[in-house]
């Protein structure tokens, strides 16, 4: 069985459009990955860096949903929150995102499913804003070290 | 008293994003035109073209709320639905939106409402979707139409 961290995080900035790419591939079907995503109690065993813990509010992921989570760390707090536009088991999520801390800033994201035969599945997620300025503010902002911890830790989720 | 349909429409297209800016003014207090979004009771008396019968499956304008709504002419029916990312009352609502006869195609729309005092409040709504061939597509398709003629609605119903 191939090491559940073996698979490159790619992160790419459109050149056209204010949109940031993520993609990621993973040694389980894609039915397993999508309830990764869309159960509560999966996804704050995964979802954002190491060290912090993830408390969900409420996380209703189904068309028309809506959810509201905190991270914590050292006592600081970091909340978030959107609503589910679309959830089509096994194949799409769109959903749109907020950090409380610039409440003003709302991120369209769409996460596709991939099934890549052989229990492997590609995951493409894009995230949108309105600005520039905001997608490479969001970029530096230490975005990567937290989806890339993030699926590693989705890496053993699935592997165990 | 102001005729109301003296308020021109302006509708931009964005040289560097994609997203289309919409701009309007109203004689009314912004609690008022707030008020003409969010009940469906009253969106359905101006939303879109005129000649078109517009029905709500449902119309939950709330933070993390959603909708569903049919526009229907002659037998053809025009199916739409999002969720409601945050609303501020009388300040702000940031939605999805997707025609379902594209049902792939999302765009994220934000509605800004600015008193400019004397009971007038001018109307600021945004539209960013991922790519400009969709942006500029949509703005073909007859947009400005729906939207002229949605506004001047809205101005006879906030008159009445």
């Amino acid at each position: 069985m191939t090491s559940p961290s073996t698979h490159h995080t790619t992160i790419t900035s459109d050149p056209t459009v204010p949109l940031v790419r993520i993609v990621r591939e993973f040694d389980a079907p894609a039915e397993k990955v999508f309830r990764a995503h869309t159960d509560p109690e999966l996804v704050t065993r995964w979802l954002g860096p190491r060290g912090l813990e993830m408390r969900v509010e409420h996380y209703d992921c189904r068309t028309g949903g809506s959810y509201r989570y905190v991270q914590a760390e050292n006592g600081e707090e970091y909340w978030f929150h959107g609503s589910f536009h679309e959830v089509r088991p096994s194949e799409r999520i769109v959903q749109t995102f907020t950090f409380e801390g610039y409440p003003d800033a709302v991120a369209l994201e769409t996460l596709l499913l991939e099934d890549l035969g052989d229990g492997r599945t590609r995951l493409t997620t894009t995230s949108l804003v309105d600005s520039f300025e905001g997608r490479d503010a969001f970029v530096v902002s230490g975005m990567e070290v937290g989806v890339n911890e993030g699926y590693e830790r989705l890496d053993e989720l699935l592997a165990g």
